[in-house]
């Protein structure tokens, strides 16, 4: 360390001043959480990170994640501070025409995650720790969150994963100002409360007064000294530090000071505070050099291992293309939630036992962990059932708006499940992730498209989904054949279709059953695999209007709201046409997969009844 | 006690039979999970429970909640032994003609809430305990978990909200067996480690072997006897528990004995486990009688406080509707998560604060909990940010399943809410909400819409939704305007309208703004306030359709997947028409409110321009 401590206060007190002014100037934001925070950001910024402040991207360099997001103004202070951009641009936060937003998004260089939501920050740091490991770097990473965050089931599972996976190259550090938005926190300032919820969660802990410096440095080099498991520094704060008039007080959380007056004496308040003998930070460079990242050799592998009429469940496909990819490319990571011989991502942790996490049964962690490793070059694939994937939503969303390649896998969607019963049928997972913006949609069939889909995914730039099922469907489609994003099969077509029928996974099996039901009865109609709902082939939906006159009839295993009725709904709407939607609009039972596709409307005998009511009455303005 | 020791080990030994018996005959299920249990169960339901065992509804029956939903064949078990159905029922198990589904739901009497998804039930424990205190009633609340589920952060959210709440009546057991689906659980069988975290969570805990009768009896009656907090009891026990083959095993998660010679050979097996000197189970009664449920009166509610013009933001409106409603029902309920100043619950908190609970930043719980509170009489209304609603989503998701009676509210939705940036806006709640079965979803623009509809809200039977907005719009309705969930509101209507604008919240005022700028221009236009999403008014949207020729323009501060445009496209499908959109289409930033809603398409100008593209280019079959 050669800041030194005076240095070190000064650079605290200059953090308060600029979140002061520039919260001041947007007129919100949230500087009393900035102030509490000033000394852990100042010792972490320039006296224990190692990192080059002039290339935040550098993948050696120690990361830093603001975990309680709202504390925007400082994490852009302390950047401004190390040197990567002027001081002035602090004076924009908040505007349509700068990138320091109200909570931090990676549109900035030197942040990986975007924050906000709380509880999200630490899962985040887990996937940085853990990738450190897998390009070989010392980096450490350094989170920090609020105390209000404790309350967040998500925080512990991440407690859980850190030791799980022994990562002591990450410290957490909890800004404890023992007030939350709304009023005290839970446990306010009992330090030994919350430290024993830490101890007994098996980290190192460490309780500090959150503005001694020296005390916070000797925290993080105890940190550095301890082997095999994480660290957390409970750092005891008081919210509003520096400004006596509001200190410790409610009703100041997220309420910035008034430009002019009231600011301006703030600013002349902490001015004050300033001492001598300050001098600047030096900031040492990354601790290390890792691997350079491998190169993936995708071209090599083998055509999908199947042939025509195999009977392969999609989600077993998957598991071995998941395999197959991993091997194919290093970066590529699997994450699962203790359900790994169910949804096949086994397949892969044989594989490559290095690059699989397991995370028991804790989606929230697996997500959010999967967006820290993805900000960092990995191509993450956590996968559970798909209806378990609804208690990460959260997470899906900020991973969004972290513009986070992450690959997410949803298995045993559907009433096709069967005796299980509705707690583990996801009806509504397509809906969940064609409201993710940017997100890719995927819906394979066979074992076939289910494995290009996935070589697909892994080369996709951004967020993508697929949806596996359980029962197991005869393989449809050559092993040479191509299934891009964006692109759909016309599987069944004749001369004279008097309807469209489009399905996916289980559904596109009984369209082929209605169409050999039709074609025995002398009505020809055109089938439809929609394998990629977001983006979907337009252009083939409205060329199936105009071949039927526009009698497009959709049918999926999925509630009637935001799947692929809406999908194509959406996308046929331009050319004038409507669609006819077979979905399942009841909460289902438990019961034999067949007796439940007929029962709740979606087994071939009811496609067959709606082309038929559809024939005889065509789409009219009424 | 009045059942002896012998008889509750024999009680054990025929719930261990009974399980392995109807999951052989389904030829599906998780019987070792049950035989791990069967002590636990065999104690709870014949010697420490006060119940009705004829009527599982009694209110003041104590509770019981199978957090492991997957152990469902012993809970059927221990029912059809307590006498509610004749055990031959049991080997209905899983069949599509039987309510005795893979995992509990509450189309079983005495089934609270659906499990199935781990970590719930202890949420929803924590409001049936909170219920016991709003009836007046002594029933304590048993909620059995799997060690497994200790993963879930939820969890942790119940173990901080039972503290908080000092619920006393409330006894979770966790069935340590050691193995989870895939693999051992994280902590195996150390119960040091796992009895440390509830000791820091501040429960009473109380080791015991999970198979000795005796220490689960004394470990309940030390939960009786504890005061001030609730109690964990860490069981240990041997998953697949009586089979000597296949105690302890991994593997044999989710499996079923093979019925015939297998099934038979674990059941002659169990019988030789059977001790002499058992008698009958005697269950006692209710331990009090609570309060009737009081009853409504919204009759003497007043009429909406607002005049035409007043600007109130509708999250103000609601939190004032919330409050009188409130005064008007004694079974309506508020759960906050730290935001209560910025939702305004906090004036429900104000005139009924012993009916208001507080959770802090626990979505999870929060939701949990209020499933559980409805499944007990209570009418909950959770709120928070909508996007932070997402947190919940699998436990609204369940609460579908549980036919929860619950009334969500999201504040704060879409981009106008400004400067704190994508992270805080909700831009597919609506579409998440619309995707829930059987949930009305409502989205009110002014604060007597607003008023009115959170009384619709309380009175509807079931899950419903409300979406509130952060600026101030103003009051356009007159207070004794009515708005039916289901219906619509035309607020502008000409001659010759040449195009429909349909909006809600926010945009419904740039529509408005935009009728005005096409007046000026000789345009006419159709402004419809599409308040109640689902069900949505099908028949005013078809109508807007015939009287514009077909053009229908949706304008919404959402994604476009799964809101207005989704909802008004499919309802007016049936009758031929499409409709365009105008909604968020990119991750948005921090801005001011007017900045946003016209960087993002969806401001008074941009609906003007597609009015004008439509009116010269109307939609026809290409």
């Amino acid at each position: 360390m050669t800041t030194s401590l005076a240095t070190l206060k000064n650079l605290a007190t200059q953090l308060r001043i600029d979140s002061v002014r520039s919260t001041s100037e947007a007129g919100s934001g949230h500087p009393t959480t900035c102030l509490s925070a000033a000394e852990i950001m100042s010792t972490l910024f320039y006296a224990e990170m190692c990192y080059d402040p002039r290339n935040p991207q550098n993948p050696d360099n120690d990361r830093f994640v603001l975990s309680k997001g709202h504390a925007a103004p400082i994490l852009y202070a302390a950047w401004a501070e190390a040197g990567l951009f002027p001081r002035e641009e602090l004076l924009k936060l908040r505007r349509i025409d700068s990138d320091l937003e109200g909570h931090p998004t990676p549109r900035l260089p030197f942040v990986d995650v975007a924050t906000g939501s709380l509880g999200q920050g630490i899962c985040a740091a887990i996937g940085t720790s853990l990738n450190a490991r897998r390009i070989g770097s010392e980096y450490r990473t350094y989170v920090l969150l609020g105390d209000g965050e404790m309350a967040e089931g998500s925080v512990w599972e991440a407690a859980d994963m850190g030791v799980y996976h022994k990562l002591d190259n990450l410290c957490a550090v909890i800004d404890v100002n023992a007030l939350g938005q709304s009023q005290h926190t839970q446990f306010g300032h009992n330090m030994d409360e919350i430290a024993a919820r830490w101890n007994a969660f098996e980290w190192h802990t460490i309780v500090v007064d959150g503005h001694d410096v020296q005390a916070l440095l000797n925290a993080y080099a105890e940190a550095r000294a301890t082997k095999g498991k994480p660290t957390m520094v409970l750092a005891r704060t008081i919210k509003g530090k520096g400004l006596a008039a509001i200190e410790g007080k409610d009703g100041w959380h997220g309420k910035a000071l008034k430009k002019g007056e009231e600011a301006d004496k703030a600013i002349a308040e902490l001015e004050k505070q300033m001492v001598a003998g300050a001098g600047k930070p030096e900031i040492a460079g990354p601790r290390s050099k890792g691997r350079p990242e491998a190169s993936a050799d995708y071209g090599k592998m083998a055509v999908p291992p199947y042939k025509l009429g195999d009977q392969v469940a999609t989600r077993e496909a998957w598991g071995v293309a998941l395999a197959a990819v991993g091997a194919a490319d290093p970066r590529v990571v699997a994450l699962d939630a203790d359900v790994k011989n169910s949804t096949f991502s086994d397949k892969f942790e044989k594989v490559a036992p290095g690059r699989f996490f397991e995370n028991f049964i804790a989606e929230q962690v697996m997500v959010g962990a999967s967006i820290g490793l993805a900000a960092r070059g990995a191509i993450p694939f956590p996968s559970t059932f798909a209806c378990f994937l609804t208690r990460a939503t959260d997470f899906i969303r900020m991973g969004a708006i972290s513009f986070a390649n992450v690959k997410f896998t949803g298995s045993h969607a559907g009433i096709s499940i069967g005796e299980d019963g509705p707690s583990q049928m996801a009806l509504e997972d397509l809906s969940m992730m064609r409201s993710v913006h940017g997100c890719a949609v995927l819906y394979p069939s066979d074992a076939v498209s289910t494995h290009r889909l996935v070589i697909e995914m892994a080369k996709h730039k951004g967020m993508a989904y697929m949806r596996t099922s359980r029962p197991k469907t005869p393989v449809i489609y050559g092993p040479d054949e191509a299934f891009p994003i964006g692109g759909s099969k016309v599987v069944r077509q004749g001369r004279n279709d008097k309807a469209a029928i489009v399905g996916a996974g289980v559904t596109l099996f009984e369209a082929l059953k209605a169409y050999d039901l039709l074609k025995g009865e002398g009505i020809e109609v055109r089938v439809i695999d929609a394998y990629s709902l977001e983006p979907i082939d337009a252009r083939t939906m409205i060329e199936a209007g105009r071949a039927t006159g526009g009698v497009i009839i959709t049918v999926e295993d999925h509630y009637p709201a935001g799947g692929i009725g809406d999908a194509v709904s959406q996308a046929v709407a331009p050319a004038g046409y409507t669609v006819r939607r077979l979905a399942v609009t009841e909460i289902p039972r438990s019961g034999q997969p067949d007796e439940l596709l007929e029962r709740y409307g979606i087994s071939a005998h009811h496609i067959v009844e709606a082309v038929k009511q559809a024939v005889t009455q065509t789409p009219s303005r009424v």
